[in-house]
């Protein structure tokens, strides 16, 4: 996963034993040579062999690479990003035009590493194998919450899995300043709580991406989104100030002032000391969410209005965007925006990053613009990775645009906003899922087999694991932590039965409670530390429709429901003593419980189907009631195992119709 | 744990919220303003809190540190490490002579720390604390297999977790030289497989430890034990060479020529670079396990000793060791060295580790030889903790000590060897079971309470996984590696009731199969992913105990029981899959087989006991002959259940005459 483009199996398997071994033929550089390195541990890590990392001869290696030649010194958009791995009983060589292909083509064979009865191997096959966009992303917000360097490495080595090239970091943001700034110190200094990367950190973590064939793109968001500057420059903002760093979620007033020549002086200075940090080509000016009430509070910024013929904000926002970008194709960086910098008078080598939808990527790329999807890939949303994996950047509006005008859709970004994701969760709110929008960005289109990408994301999942990624292992220590002991089995099993009800439903709840979600609130709860999608759920509900389909034939089905479902019913009891021990878990009491009536009724239509009894319909509408009620979320949790229980008590009308 | 010496509890308790914050009252310097954002950090990740690392004013902390005056500026033995705690519902105070008993006073708080129905909150409670020993350490081998600077790191973590104040590391053997010389560069050139710790590394981790109140002993083993050295400096050798790195375990022939100038000349000037990096007072070179082969077999050697009237290799040895003392304190370190090194002429201000047990110890203690106790201690064996727990150092010979000569017992150091280990599972191996150890050295001798100390273990096991170490979670990792999904619940059943077989049975099972354990031989097996000790052994065990103490009364008890052998019995074939799919599961079919049918002899024996039934004799004959047979070794596993369910079995011809 991704899928490749084409796959041709063969005869025979490659035996993966501890004298495995590398070679590079053909065009070699430090950075091919570590790449190879990296592999070899990582087969270490997926096999438990103690491999040398000594390169071989070309004559006597397991795997043969090679390279035509380099790739660009700074990774540019567009570079050929192909390869060709050829894999028989007797080895295995992989070629490519340039080292970003070999490393694509290194994560494609530890990918088909097996482990079977004989040992580990990997199958004889042909792929060819050639990426469909050329920007695929990850967009994570740092500004929220801060997120340490080791979590971002671990973020780029599972971008590097999934054959993603970009990491898109949203520097900055009405609740933070997180790089360093030796022209501006007291960005950091006053706007970041000490948390903020310094420039040495920083370079280090490019050089790390860069090693791995992962762009680095860096978004401070302007006009708008920026309280963070203001606590220590408010002469930038349109307001009176002083600031704060804001600690609530959501859209506020302060905005950059876009009517004075001293705001574009110090962008001017800020921008030049950023581009010399980071090499990418691409800039990202954030652009988005400007609700104007700061500028619309100031007299002044009316006259300059009227002065220039701006009739509105929006004008006015066009009229700083303009100039931004003027700045920033000076220090020689193609500028990247939100939708709202797409305005008359942008140059045309400007990159739009849609939030709004398709439609609106189509628009630009008929207005001759670039442009990359995030509209559908946001994961902080809480959606199943099928949802996400259905949305592509070239249908819907996209599937109008001429062959021209498809070319200028780059690709797209997988969205991580961090109003309710820290540090400690986020990699279990990013993974697996965002393999499924890697897979989407890279393979054929008509790629589309939902079942078969939850198969290969399954098998990904358990793989980043391997190479260190925490997605599954910080949730197992986040439920012990809530539990107060390691004992947690009954916990586990209500844990994998829910998922966090979305984002917006946890600020509805909130607010109801008369509380506000604010970035000190702990993210300790049952809903931090669980997956955003049940896969216990998923299984069970493809039980179920088979157990329907069957017309209740399948035993084999029956039987695993009724294990999980008396699984449920009596988990309830055996959490109650976590339950009552921890405040944390008080909340939950209630979930547990209708989890526990779930997989009664679940074992109760059952019953009725074995007996050949159809159910009575004031049963089973008590059922469905009592069903719709468990459905719905408590303590920002729904079950997710809820909707395939009742198909389950619907189904059972059934049961005296059936042989 | 370890458990304080003088604990009073108070009415009361502290709420542990985000609001918790620390001052430093009376003396300060880095290392305690470091302290005290660790702690803030360690309970940050306890509680999932936001906490700010800034420390408060006195007025307003929630915890308030006092230390009289500095520690010294190389951790030194014996100072002072007492503190005294005070927690109140209104605040806790910290005080302590200086910042080692400061930190130590912090890790115990981190353990007062609970989750409630009410909150985070620590117990009011008051503690007067100081340790009963000066030296307790943990000593790691690093030579056997190379264990990495991130894993030393999270060891030194664990170890100040538990008050433990001394890291030895046994930094080269035959089968590896494991730091950077500047001097003598073909050490780790040619004797380490590029597997060394640089000299900057080195040092980083010493000032790592230190500021946790942590002291490295490094330790270089001479003459024998030295074959990597050989490889890149056969002139020090006894033998003719040329030499390789030795990749078999065992006690091997090749050993330093203790009768040339040009051996001490050149450690002369090793010792001179090594106590250049190493700031500690203490420096350890060994001695033990000559063999002599090398000498008997050198007629140069035989010359010198006819020569200088030296009678037997034990007296050459004697030689060797006296003049490489003299070195070690012309550098102005104390000497320390295994039982062996303990010889007449030797200076009086030398250490003796000991592994040859109690009497050795107090042997040297007779003759005034300070000493440190290892035998008893060694956690490669695969002991219980227990076991370990129960080894006290001033016990048996010991207790025949005078006052004086107990003085001289400094304390001990749990001992891992790492034929059997490595960087992926070592923390398993050590953890949590040295946390015994730790309190053996650390609490009165007097505390003595098996079940205590397992309950407390427990929840330390569960804390250091919290903090960052990895002795559960590698093996959750290893086990979904070994099964080739993450979907592992099923061997997670059988890994639990499992335990290694000791490291001696593994040895000669694997000569008994023709082969031969080497340092190559990948540790990826089931007996390298499991807990050394099983739990779920222990906690059946003592159920299995209560419920014939209560004459089977005990209806908790039994359920409990029953619970657990039907999840045995039924497991065999939900493993099926995984057995059959993985090459290295295939050896763990008969283990599997056997822990079913101690479960169905388990829940047989019940159902005799319900039905007030007495077992017949003929059967309990067979089941114990199949328990016996079941509890045998396979696969270097042992089932850790089996003992237990044969006192359930034998407990059933009592079944009849119960009420």
């Amino acid at each position: 996963m991704p899928l490749p483009v084409a796959v041709t199996p063969a005869a025979g398997r490659l035996a993966v034993m501890q004298t495995f071994s590398v070679a590079i033929a053909g065009y070699s550089e430090p950075r091919l040579e570590h790449a190879a390195q990296r592999f070899l541990r990582d087969l270490s890590r997926q096999t438990g062999y103690f491999l040398s990392e000594r390169l071989a001869d070309a004559a006597h290696a397991t795997l043969t690479i090679h390279a035509d030649h380099g790739s660009e010194p700074v990774q540019d958009l567009g570079e050929d990003e192909s390869y060709v791995l050829e894999v028989s009983s007797a080895g295995a060589q992989l070629t490519a035009p340039n080292p970003l292909g070999v490393m694509h083509g290194l994560q494609t064979f530890l990918q088909l590493l097996e482990v079977g009865p004989a040992g580990y191997a990997a199958p004889a096959i042909h792929i060819e194998d050639t990426p469909r966009f050329p920007w695929r992303g990850l967009s994570l917000d740092v500004s929220r919450h801060f997120i340490s360097i080791p979590v971002l490495q671990r973020n780029v080595d599972a971008l590097a899995a999934v054959k993603m090239n970009v990491l898109h970091l949203h520097l900055s943001d009405d609740q933070g300043f997180r790089l360093q700034s030796r022209e501006f110190p007291k960005l950091q200094d006053l706007g970041s709580d000490g948390m903020y990367y310094s420039q040495a950190e920083m370079r280090e973590l490019i050089a790390y991406a860069s090693e791995r064939g992962i762009r680095i793109v860096p978004e401070f968001d302007m006009p708008g989104h920026s309280t963070a500057w203001f606590v220590g420059y408010p002469e930038l903002s349109s307001g009176p100030g002083p600031y704060q760093i804001e600690r609530r979620w959501g859209i506020f007033d302060p905005a950059m002032d876009p009517t004075r020549e001293s705001t574009y002086r110090l962008l001017d200075k800020f921008v030049a000391e950023m581009t010399n940090i980071f090499p990418d080509r691409y800039f990202h000016i954030g652009g988005d969410e400007v609700n104007g009430k700061q500028w619309d509070a100031n007299p002044k910024i009316h006259e300059f209005m009227q002065a220039h013929n701006l009739k509105s904000n929006q004008e006015l926002q066009q009229y700083f965007t303009v100039r931004v970008e003027k700045i920033v194709s000076k220090h020689h960086k193609f500028m990247v925006g939100w939708d709202e910098i797409l305005t008359p008078g942008m140059p045309k080598d400007v990159v739009i990053q849609s939030w709004r939808g398709q439609e609106s990527l189509a628009e630009a790329a008929k207005q001759g613009y670039r442009g990359i999807l995030s509209s559908g890939y946001y994961l902080d949303a809480i959606q199943p990775a099928a949802q996400h994996y259905l949305v592509d950047p070239l249908s819907g509006a996209g599937a109008t645009l001429t062959a021209a005008q498809q070319k200028l859709i780059l690709g797209g970004e997988a969205c991580m906003w961090e109003e309710f994701a820290s540090d400690e969760n986020v990699e279990s709110r990013i993974w697996p899922r965002a393999a499924a929008v890697a897979e989407r960005l890279w393979s054929p289109q008509q790629v589309q087999d939902v079942n078969s990408m939850y198969r290969r994301m399954a098998a990904v999942s358990a793989q980043l694991e391997q190479l260190g990624l925490k997605h599954r292992s910080a949730s197992v220590k986040m439920l012990a932590r809530l539990a107060g002991t390691d004992d947690i089995a009954a916990l586990d099993v209500l844990a994998r039965a829910a998922q966090p009800a979305g984002v917006s439903i946890r600020e509805t709840e909130a607010e109801k409670a008369g509380g506000i979600q604010t970035s000190d609130v702990p993210l300790n709860r049952m809903v931090d530390a669980i997956s955003p999608e049940s896969e216990a759920a998923r299984k069970f509900s493809a039980a179920v429709d088979q157990f329907v389909a069957s017309k209740f034939q399948d035993s084999a089905a029956e039987s695993y429901l009724r294990g999980k479902l008396t699984l449920w019913r009596d988990n309830d009891s055996a959490l109650q003593p976590l339950l009552q021990n921890s405040f944390l878990l008080k909340e939950v009491a209630p979930v547990s419980q209708n989890l526990a009536r779930l997989g009664a009724a679940g074992l109760q239509a059952l019953d009725y189907i074995d007996a050949h009894k159809a159910a009575s319909g004031e049963w089973r509408m008590q059922q469905v009631a009592m069903i719709q009620q468990a459905a719905k979320p408590t303590a920002d949790l729904v079950l997710a195992v809820a909707p395939a229980v009742q198909k389950l008590v619907e189904g059972s009308a059934d049961a005296s119709t059936t042989p």
